[in-house]
């Protein structure tokens, strides 16, 4: 009888071909004209779990993008642990500027590159492919196991807080295990206590009704851009410090216990500047690096653009100019509140002689918190320092996983964080890569991960 | 013999389909893509000069678009005039909103509807047939002539000071009439005693070098697009005024004699705010709505963009962030010195954590006056009450026409503004057209003007 380990040794080169041909599918869920792909990677994740002898493997309609399901329940009165993660994944543009076409994937120095490599294919292949090892023995799980993938994570899954609530029976489970994520370094293992939400909006500012030529109107009617500019610069302090009113207000300060752990973890700020090519950092003051992107909210303009942007010049006053914001929202600011005090300085800041419309973008989410003694938290830990012979890092996260919130809303389940991303893999970005050492290390560490729950998370 | 009244009455209806076949030709200056199509216009104005009688008719090349020059120079000790106008167009972005294709002309109502049509193709064909019908007769002009046609006038004729300066004899003249410009309304002519000048930048701010997801790196990066805004909102304040160290040290107060012509113009700002479908106008306070326009100097944000400009959500942090400004000078304001002042302003400005680079954008321009009581003035305000029935406005220009000051730099010769154009004719905007009314009118005050001067201006 052959073990995990031996099954997945046996099996490593198939693996590697099939998360090539997973990322082959361009499934970007924020364009339309990607909407069949998207399908397209929900049939090939739906088939690939029917494949390794998991049961009642469907794929169902949410309104947007499809989720797919599939489970096993024959282990009794062991927990039931549902497996988390999305096979959609970011937009490409500019696509000229990758070394290799995001959606032909190529093997360099043990690491596959191609769009969502790390974000989130790789991830989430691994706890597939350690569910047909553990099932390869003819002895079944150790514990109950649901899987359950999304294909609209990077919009924000809209979706999916509906879809999660009307089917709370089919999901019910005792903890979700997020395979979207990652560890802190190749040599250093992280546990992740919290997660930021995150709200956007829409602001569309239009002065003349059409363009006008500068000379003719310049001095007489506003140019949108500038009440624009005005409008954003009053949104935050060159300092960083977010200057809506109201904003900090529902802002948890940090326990004590939590700051003495997030402090265990040493970094070099230096090479923090040194890998984005810049001179100085930049955020709130009295509060660290790791603080200002972990425990504190930011506000960003994530996109502007108004009148001309060919080479030249174009004297033109544009009649509408545009701008998109997002916050990243901490315990215990709510995506609701915040885009209505957005809302509030805006409008008390619009000049005269413009129009101003504001629009709340989809896919706001929640800021997410786990305990810290959770008992999925403590197995994964024990799995993490027998992976990497270290002890673990106890960290948050800057960025947002909509999921966690909502399962934990409507499944009234915790969802602990094991994947395997590293920071510098240029997730969003350009030449998205992900080591094929932590797909493997994935795989094996989600075998242990499902043999420890059986025992410790009763 | 045929008078120059009969012979364009006779020929009106060819004129007009040549002013369809010249408007047909897309020669916009500024996109290389249509550089061929300049050229074809420049060989389409020198066959057109050609066939009038008038001589010596070339296209000379200058380092970028081409001009036109032909003359006529019998008229032993009449003055030498010397005609200005444009055979390039605006681009006409974003070209889905036209009502019809922007370069395949319709006639409706007496107006054709074509990018060009009004700025300049209509306006400066009129004075070639004007020539045409001058000649036509067998006993010559009236005065010396001179034609000088450029390709380039909507980039800021970036190559004209240096052409113009090394061909002095060849355009020795004793005034200019441009016919690039525009009266005050169909019912009342106007003279422009002044137009503003111009200098454009780029600016560019840089953060990270590479786009940034705004949860993994939010609150630790500076933000391009946040840095710009600041420096930008910095240079002008809401109630329209520039904050430029400086940008107002060189601006001449308006002479009582002028100001009293000015004042004598009456317009209605319920109709110039309707017009435009804005509530309020914008603008420095103090000064009236066309004082702003004609004898202010103004700062405005040409084109921003930065990060996403799609639909929906992407939460970068962008590595760049880029601005276009341009400033409308008046006298004695020089464009270079303009420049420096701002480059300096924004120098100030730079908010720790990025980089910024400033770029002089070519096509800068003078301001420019032409004293009220210069013979050509005269001559053109007697022709404009006998076509007009109706005494003129004495008005400014809040354009500009980089033209007149090289003219009167390099040639010492003034330049009179005698074109047809008029402010609802959507220049430089969707749907662009010109009466034909006006055209026809045009050809008419051509013929006169130079009879006039050939008795006032001696």
């Amino acid at each position: 009888m052959t073990t995990w380990e031996t099954y997945l040794q046996t099996n490593q080169e198939r693996y590697k071909n099939e998360l090539i041909e997973f990322l082959s599918i361009p499934s970007i869920s924020s364009l339309p004209e990607y909407k069949n792909d998207v399908r397209k990677a929900a049939e090939w994740v739906s088939a690939r779990i029917q494949q390794t002898g998991m049961e009642d493997v469907q794929i169902f309609e949410t309104g947007g993008h499809p989720v797919v399901f599939g489970q096993w329940l024959h282990a009794g009165d062991k927990p039931t642990v549902m497996i988390y993660g999305h096979f959609d994944t970011q937009p490409v543009d500019p696509i000229d500027l990758w070394t290799q076409p995001p959606f032909e994937p190529i093997i360099k120095d043990d690491c596959v590159y191609a769009r969502g490599a790390s974000d989130d294919k790789g991830n989430m292949l691994a706890p597939i492919l350690a569910l047909e090892a553990l099932l390869a023995n003819g002895k079944g799980l150790p514990v109950n196991v649901k899987c359950f993938f999304e294909g609209q994570e990077e919009i924000g899954s809209p979706q999916l807080p509906e879809f999660i609530a009307s089917h709370s029976d089919l999901l019910a489970c005792d903890m979700v295990v997020s395979a979207d994520g990652g560890q802190w370094a190749e040599d250093q293992p992280q546990l992740i206590l919290g997660l930021r939400g995150l709200c956007a909006i829409d602001v569309d500012v239009q002065a003349a009704k059409t363009d006008l030529h500068s000379g003719a109107y310049g001095g007489t009617f506003h140019n949108p851009i500038h009440a624009l500019v005005s409008i954003l610069d009053s949104m935050r302090g060159n300092d960083g410090k977010i200057l809506i009113e109201g904003f900090y207000d529902d802002v948890q300060t940090v326990s004590d216990a939590e700051r003495s752990l997030l402090n265990k973890i040493t970094y070099s700020e230096e090479d923090y500047k040194k890998e984005m090519g810049v001179a100085e950092l930049y955020g709130e003051p009295d509060y660290s690096t790791y603080e200002r992107n972990w425990v504190r909210p930011t506000l960003d303009i994530n996109g502007i653009w108004g009148g001309f942007q060919g080479t030249g010049i174009k004297t033109v006053i544009p009649s509408l100019a545009h701008a998109k914001i997002s916050c990243r929202l901490v315990p215990d600011q709510k995506p609701k509140k915040i885009i209505r005090l957005l809302r509030a300085h805006i409008e008390k800041h619009i000049p005269k002689g413009v129009n101003v419309s504001i629009s709340d973008i989809p896919g706001s989410a929640n800021p997410y918190m786990i305990p810290l003694d959770h008992p999925a938290n403590k197995a994964a830990e024990a799995i993490l320092r027998e992976l990497y012979g270290k002890e673990t890092y106890y960290a948050r996260m800057g960025a947002t996983i909509p999921a966690c919130d909502i399962f934990l809303k409507s499944l009234n389940a915790y969802t602990v964080i094991f994947a395997f991303s590293l920071r510098d893999e240029n997730i969003h970005a350009l030449d998205e890569f992900f080591r094929l050492s932590n797909f493997r290390r994935a795989q094996k560490g989600y075998c242990m991960l499902l043999e420890r729950l059986a025992v410790t998370a009763q």
